[in-house]
């Protein structure tokens, strides 16, 4: 084996926002003897795991599961319900939405991409605006990240609903959901939603390598007559099967056992308890940044990202090198700035298997490596961290009571 | 976790041809921690892996790597190199074969399907002749399945290759080894193989979740003109960040581990070595069923399989049912007859991490299921592979000495 | 991590009369984290183990687990009990037999060592007899090995109580299961037996570590005069504080974590079940050895054991050349003859986590061995075993029916 | 399998004075399979653990390893070298030195126990002088904890030997260093010492369940004459067969799998940059502690362990109590107060597997545990505690350029 983090003792810290620390219990059971996908123990694991699933998604609708990482999910939610050269509308929110749309140009069809800062969510009104003047319903589709791995903003997906139902437009709603789904409320069927995007390294808690699509019953039907080309990703065949426990292809046997332990760890804690837990990370850390005087680079605190925060280093100084020196000295990963944040910011990841103490560990790692990297800043970080911890954690008991 | 195997004391014996059983070493290299798929680390781990399956393949030129099971790697063959309508010439030698067809059909292209009667390989002479007759080359590629999963016969790719260069014609050559890389000897380069298509869960001894493609110059050139759309298996961005160690997105970490454990094992035994096992365990297989007087599938002794044996259940019996007692009464799963073999064959596998003893164990739960279900046989077919095991086990010996 | 079994592919074959083959469930429990030896969740797996352990050796009375080997758990039974120069009365079953008897010695004790030919077991004749002749009651305490593991030949341990109470003697009886709890029918209570000894790493499927004793009230009650010094042994510490779950000094946290899954287990497949199978897993051997025309070590056809059968070698031949050719080509570990017994027999374990395809490649091993080792022998052991194991089976199915 | 931690999301962290936190390498090296312990392999590996434990003893002479707990390498060391009736002398450093001095009484030997007031180490100046005064060599052994578990309070045993060479006596020295093996400095031949007891669950990395004795020359040549009685903790029957890696009685292998990684670990990562790591943690601790306005049980700064602190809670409030909030709220456990000291301190571990980050989060966790309490204290101890760590690692850093 390829030896890991020798370079130091103690637990890794892995801060990015994905993957995410995976639990042990769910490495345990990653680790269980592969079986025969066409044998009646695997029918009983299938159905459990995609009755598992829609609960995650809040959906009685179809949920299918690829081997594959979340980027196929976006690419399966395109080529079933999409047709060479349809006009889909996108919206600039960071480096993963213009990845996703640029994938959708590759895919043949076109694009409409409204150009965004980086910071901000999308706005509900202007999409509204866009789908009202579409009077011949040339756009077929929106498609919108929930939370933007790249900037810790999240878009508010009930009022884009509201907008597109409002404006009385047909367009199919994709949602991309890959850093959200686990960490915060996501409801794919109250928001009628028409496909949600999703993979398994994120508040799922599992390694890269499964991904999945909620498919609304609109979502479905639009897939009958939708012309790209696909096999691999063709929820028909998948569906057709998937009510008995199997798979139309060999599927990642021992991955699903890891989402069979990972979905019974999230219910066991309760999904609104998760959410509140990630709630109150990303509060902690926002706490802490504005303690140390650095910018959160998401403006709008109604659009805060409860998976992670990025944070803007200041002019003159390199995210990169920081990134570099804590990783040296504390055996910690933070993510980096991508594409035009790059260098320029730094990525906290606060979700997945995490717990005060880990968090407060993260930032210690954070405000020492500012400390060493002679970032200018003001100490007391950590500490406001912990009062809101604490504070937060008596609160709850209190209520509890 | 859903408890498996808890039917039976002792270890379930996986003799399906793949998934195959996994060794432990590569079930705990794959419980290890997830890191950063951007980290130094995770570089030295790509690097490493991408370079060990450029041996297997034998082969100098790219090779990339999927987070998905083999059939994404039949996706990614065919739409990586072919334009929409091309057509492509196919040889129906069973159910695998069959489903290739089926997903060009269904990615846009046409396919000549030569039919087969599920108990021979490809006819060299025929593709040959085929090809001949096509003088403005509308064919574009020549589809071949290595070991046919489902019957248990190979195809010489070699003669194929052969045959294809005395006809001039410049089709590509695209070769499905998903149930004979790692077992059976196979030469990329040698062979002059365009595109070979592979995955992990069979002689590469992991789990299933990746899938690969080994990539000849003349398949890369023909992918810059080749108009099937294409994003998550588009080859370029593979190959344009691959030579660092990392992948366009994220790629399945753990199972990557394991692909590095189950590399060092295989290379640890030596290649070849691995084939001589695998050659002994399918001889040992077919000296069994002989004994019982049953019948082996595959007609041609040139195209014995060393991963799996398909054996003809006699007429009145259901393999089914055999293979459902098999499973009761000895806790091992047999591969089922596919598509027009269902309930007629059952499929031995015998690749992967297996040794003498785990193969006697297994033709012992065949002979006595045969018992235990009626179905008509002689005994001693236990007997036979053990008279050859220890026999060939013996000469090896002498040899050595 | 120095590397196992590296010689060659496939699963190990450990068939030695123990350790046995861990289980992965039992793996995979001892693999979780270290907890807080004196938190409340140890509590609640103190409670459990202990709990289980009373079933397991059909008490109602006290039990100990002590980290240590089972070596421990003897000397546990002898310094809680006895005061120097006690005399003790034991029998020459066999070389573990022995070896409890050289400690009983070293411990200070008087040891009556009654001799014995290594082929049979307790005479309780002999025993009763003896005891009778003891009018003044100078024998404190009866030893017994109820699976003598040198020699696969048991002892009669309720014949023997049945002895011991027919000559009114007060003497304890101390009995030795280290290789047949889990295994064989055994029964503290009903059998009066005063100490029973035992281990971790037979029947009970997990790695060697913990040692047990079952302890009867009246030798709980001569502990309370017993003058051998003791501290780690001392079964009163332990017992004052195991009811809630903990103990005296630091466990072994992990293994316990086994015992645990390995319990549950044998309880889900039911302890009549596991000693079923074991019974036919020991014939199905003796038939094997019956048809090579070997000699089985053990003479009296009522002291088979279910748990290991030795098996005589010819003269002439090395009973471990043998084994050095078996595990060499086939992977496998053979028991080896010990002491007087060395190279003279081996000894083929068939308990713990064991099912009939993997005893089935077990003897293969054996049979293709000796033709390898030029051993004198008719084939068709293999086949003799399955004979019996398909037959019996189906007869089980059928009395299910 | 038991739930562990089942209570709250992320790692527990386990921050008592052992069993530390096992690194996930050494617990994936646990979980490989049992071998033959009579089998070539493990021939190997009995060697190199034997080999490495001498390494980190720092000595040349002999090694015994037991399964059992650092409990029964205390015995081993007293009836290995001591006869009935013996005079010891002890010192009462704390909890653990008293339950030796209550271990050696049970024994049968007579203690001579000099009173302690639990916060200081010993006092050679009085060991030498009451040697001095035993002109006729009653006192056969002088027994010496190096890091009093119980208390954060360590003995200098250099000093203490040249007490005793002083004092001209020839008396056998005994240390305990159950919890500073393996975190801080030990010299087993430089010191003199004719025993050395530890265990496997502190600064070695594994979970509990092996102990160990390194033996002086003169300590051997003791056990010649030594009449207390002693089996299987008899140096001389595992002296005889440890050179060639074997065990006179069946070895923990398992935990032997975990101590040959964790000894590559501590190997590779260099035992004096180990030692310096638990220094700086122990100072970062220490400092948060003052920062809080708490007191250092320990009160002799020369005395300080690296190890673990024991920190005074005010009057009028429980340790326990606040324990159990951080188990609670913080999924902690902190070691408690043991005996006199129940209720009255609380044990900060620090040893092991352990970095900046996971201390920082341990110490938040404590401070936060204090908030919630009501335990009177300021705030700022994290904040001490990571000035001295950014301070010492950029010094570090500066040293190494």
């Amino acid at each position: 084996m390829i030896p890991l983090h020798s370079h130091s003792s103690g637990r890794h810290f892995l801060q990015i926002p994905g993957p995410t620390n995976v639990p042990d219990r769910v490495l345990r059971a990653i680790d269980n003897v592969t079986i025969d996908h066409r044998g009646p123990e695997f029918g009983v694991l299938g159905k459990a795991v995609l009755a598992g699933m829609k609960k995650v998604f809040k959906t009685k609708a179809d949920v299918v599961i690829y081997p594959a990482s979340g980027t196929g999910a976006w690419e399966a939610a395109l080529v079933n319900t999409l047709s060479p050269d349809d006009l889909v509308l996108m919206v600039e929110t960071g480096h993963f939405a213009t990845l996703w749309k640029r994938m959708a140009s590759k895919l043949g069809l076109k694009v409409e991409f409204l150009a965004g800062d980086w910071r901000h969510g999308i706005d509900s009104a202007q999409i509204g605006a866009r789908l009202k003047a579409d009077k011949d319903h040339q756009i077929k589709a929106v498609c919108a990240v929930h939370n933007e791995t790249a900037t810790g903003v999240t878009s508010n997906i009930a009022a884009l609903r509201k907008a597109i139902d409002s404006s009385g437009h047909p367009a199919l709603l994709m949602v991309d959901t890959i850093s959200s789904l686990g960490s915060m409320d996501y409801r794919h069927d109250e928001w009628g939603v028409d496909v949600t995007v999703a993979g398994s390294q994120k508040g799922l808690m599992l390694p890269p390598g499964l991904a999945f699509n909620a498919i609304s019953a609109k979502a479905l039907a639009a897939s009958e007559t939708a012309a790209l080309q696909r096999s691999y990703w063709d929820w028909k065949e998948m569906l057709a099967i998937n009510p008995s426990g199997y798979f139309p292809y060999t599927p990642a046997t021992n991955l699903l056992y890891g989402l069979h332990e990972a979905l019974e760890m999230l219910f066991a804690e309760g999904l609104d308890k998760v959410f509140v837990r990630h709630y109150r990370f990303g509060e902690a850390t926002r706490r802490a940044v504005r303690a140390w005087g650095l910018e959160i680079l998401c403006l709008n605190p109604d659009e805060y990202s409860s998976a992670l925060t990025a944070v803007v280093v200041p002019d003159g100084h390199s995210a990169d090198a920081f990134r570099k020196t804590v990783l040296h000295h504390f055996n910690m990963s933070l993510g980096q700035g991508l594409s035009k944040l790059s260098d320029k910011v730094f990525r906290i990841g606060h979700l997945g298997d995490l717990n005060e103490l880990t968090l407060c560990g993260t930032l210690a790692g954070v405000e020492m490596g500012l400390e060493i990297s002679g970032i200018p800043h003001k100490k007391g970080g950590v500490q406001a961290a912990m009062d809101y911890l604490s504070e937060s954690s008596m609160a709850a008991l209190t209520r509890a009571a």
